[in-house]
């Protein structure tokens, strides 16, 4: 258990309830039962029940979960309730990619600064915002307060950049590089393996095709 | 437990132990203790005995795990030691990056082709494969054998393709659009959801910024 009380495994599917809560806002919801969440969710009515109990989601029998007041609460948990102004370093594909994404800034979290040692890159500009090269980076970040990170970098140089960046101040690293990156314990690191994720899908692959063929 | 007596927790680290085995192999390494690899992988080293048990890794006392042996049979079990072609649906900024991602390409994921319905990108190539039209999906998939799709398409057009992606014959779905696909049991949906990785990263962030104000 979290020191808030609140386990693993219910903070592991808050954003999952933070997505569903949010499309049943947009389609004009305002109240769902643990039954209706419950099948959106491949959860069990009890599990959902449980789960919102922790955040104060207190269903009326009958009447079902305010969903917009759920959405708020778990949008205050998450962070998210919050902007939070992102850099981006390695500004290839992979960067212009998340730097493109609409998506994250409807959850808070925008794109202030792309980086890049590539000068080629210098002064391409991606939703409105320049690639900047490295030297640039310590003054923006102080200047502009940026906690978040999202480094997509060759391997090779993600070690060497993380410790930089944190060096600067950055406060939470989101890695897309496949290595382990090896820093304080006070910052936050959030790992995507690509790599890992293409295994396990290969790993499913393998044994599905098995029991077709038994 | 799976049916071949592994269960998920080993499973979700059989790509972690492939990747360390995969980088002591790089530096020449021939064997390892159980308390180096715990120290690598922030393991127990009685975790790690226990694991490696479950796939033929018998370490001798004092001489610890052969490592290409273990790493050859973690890659049999992830169906990693043959090569699967993989096609991406969606040529954009995402689509382009994983097309460049080299890495995919050592652990057996070769792709082979690009798709859009972006007629601009038609004509374009990526490390020499060139993006097609939709249209031609079909006829692709079914010449060249391909099982595996990548879905980076916007998530308003996610479901209809995946749908047909499916009618077309592909076994697995590596799923970049956040939402859900929807589809019959027997096909693989592996999802990277990016913006519930950045939500678990808030999360953290919030709660590790708690800690240094009390």
């Amino acid at each position: 258990m979290e020191k808030n009380g609140i386990s693993r495994a219910v903070i592991k599917r808050l954003p999952r309830y933070y997505r569903y809560l949010g499309e049943l806002l947009e389609s004009g919801t305002e109240r769902i039962s643990s039954g209706e969440l419950s099948q959106r969710m491949n959860v069990t009515a009890s599990q959902i029940r449980q789960d919102l109990n922790n955040f104060g989601g207190f269903g009326q029998q009958g009447y079902g979960y305010n969903v917009e007041y759920l959405y708020n609460e778990i949008a205050k948990l998450l962070g998210v309730d919050k902007q939070h102004n992102m850099i981006i370093i390695g500004s290839g594909n992979l960067g212009q990619a998340l730097a493109n994404y609409t998506n994250f800034q409807k959850s808070g979290f925008v794109v202030t600064g792309l980086f890049d040692n590539n000068e080629k890159l210098y002064g391409k500009k991606v939703r409105g915002i320049e690639v900047l090269p490295m030297e640039r980076l310590e003054k923006f970040i102080s200047a502009n307060h940026i906690e978040i990170a999202a480094l997509t970098v060759p391997k090779s140089e993600a070690v060497k950049t993380a410790q930089m960046l944190v060096k600067y101040g950055i406060k939470a690293i989101w890695n897309f590089a496949h290595t382990d990156l090896d820093l304080p314990k006070e910052i936050v690191v959030e790992n995507v393996h690509l790599s890992e994720s293409l295994m396990r899908l290969s790993y499913n692959l393998i044994r599905t095709e098995d029991c077709g063929s038994v």
